[in-house]
């Protein structure tokens, strides 16, 4: 690339990067909404969720539209290709999460006036924040190009599905135990798999940046939210 | 760009869409493959199809990579950049649709013992063999470059939706009528929710082949398997 390139090719790089990190705050703030709106029984909340989704959807299209004009533009290689590859695969993983909340959004406005007892919600409200954590993290082990910081998101992965697991079993004693429970667990049973499959976008955004900062792929032997409940 | 480029680039082009192609079939197959799997409890053949999702995941891998170096190596411009950009996004959706097959099969396998009766069974048949319409027709239209057949696809997902909809009250009636039917109806109702979302990933490639030969975005109001059962 000569100078003059290399110039144009950072700023937009930068400001791909940028709309990255504001997706990312979005997509954030929407998940720890989303936990006040469900323990907190609040609609309104919930709505506002709803309406923030379609900002992640917009900035998605953006970054998708933009990094494939830089690459057909400045031609990058090596790691400067594998930077402009990671906005757009991480904001597609963004956008997905935005897609998740919004649908336990809708389903805290579906359960209203029958809205499952304190005790039930401790357990999805535990594995959201242990989804919020590994998402923050994985967040920053991109801002700071930290691969072993994504490997760590990486590796615990199988710690919400645990989660998971084992709430899938209390809800579903919960159904067996009176039939009026169904329609609100029903709800949870859901909501639970959406946040094991925010977890899954964590550990995928945990494999771009490592792919980003290593070149190298980690294993595909990883379990995509493809992991199947014990129901017996 | 010179003709030399120009050669390179149809060259190129042609082996992403017989990619494409191999992953459609194979996708297909599977689908139809899961709904003989389903009906005749056929844990062999639920095997089969989880072992053929890794060539899938493999292809997609193959196709963003090709993709990409085709991008930054020939510089495609309007129609030559929309037809290279929709090989990504299909192989995206190919992929998924993959995933979403393969914990159907892992479902029949985690059934084995506790299956539920045919009559149960007709619901979720008569919605996958939908899905596997919509999916063929989509890829037809890719094939034929067709915005027509492919908006005509779009037009009819909500088909599926309301499949979905009046399978789910079902499920539901019959997990409130005996506890021993949660179970096996939870794998039913997790497994249609994948039936809809194959639905929404014929409906992405319906857009994208919409976009690839018009240019243009259909409507961003399409419900995105955000949809929220009727449990009440």
């Amino acid at each position: 690339m000569t100078e003059h390139t290399v110039t144009a090719f950072d700023a937009e790089l930068k400001d791909l990067q940028s709309t990255i990190a504001e997706m990312g705050g979005l997509a954030e703030k929407m998940q720890a909404d989303a936990i006040d709106a469900l323990s907190r029984q609040d609609i309104k909340l919930a709505q506002q969720i709803i309406a923030v989704d379609a900002r992640l959807d917009h900035l998605q299209r953006e970054i998708e539209e933009k990094a494939i004009l830089t690459i057909a533009r400045r031609q990058p290689m090596a790691i400067d290709l594998r930077d402009v590859i990671a906005t757009i695969r991480i904001a597609n993983d963004l956008e997905r999460v935005g897609d998740l909340v919004k649908n336990m959004a809708k389903r805290i406005l579906a359960m209203e006036g029958h809205f499952p007892p304190q005790k039930l919600l401790a357990g999805i409200n535990n594995m959201s924040l242990m989804a919020l954590a590994q998402f923050k993290a994985v967040l920053d082990a991109y801002t700071q190009r930290d691969a072993q910081a994504a490997l760590a998101v990486w590796q615990r992965d199988g710690e919400i599905d645990n989660l998971y697991n084992s709430l899938f079993r209390e809800l579903l004693t919960y159904m067996m135990e009176d039939p009026r429970n169904i329609g609100f667990c029903t709800h949870l049973l859901f909501g639970a798999k959406n946040v094991e499959r925010i977890g899954d976008h964590a550990t995928n955004i945990a494999e771009t940046v490592y792919f980003l900062v290593t070149g190298q792929n980690l294993g595909v032997d990883r379990p995509k939210g493809e992991g199947i409940e014990p129901t017996a």
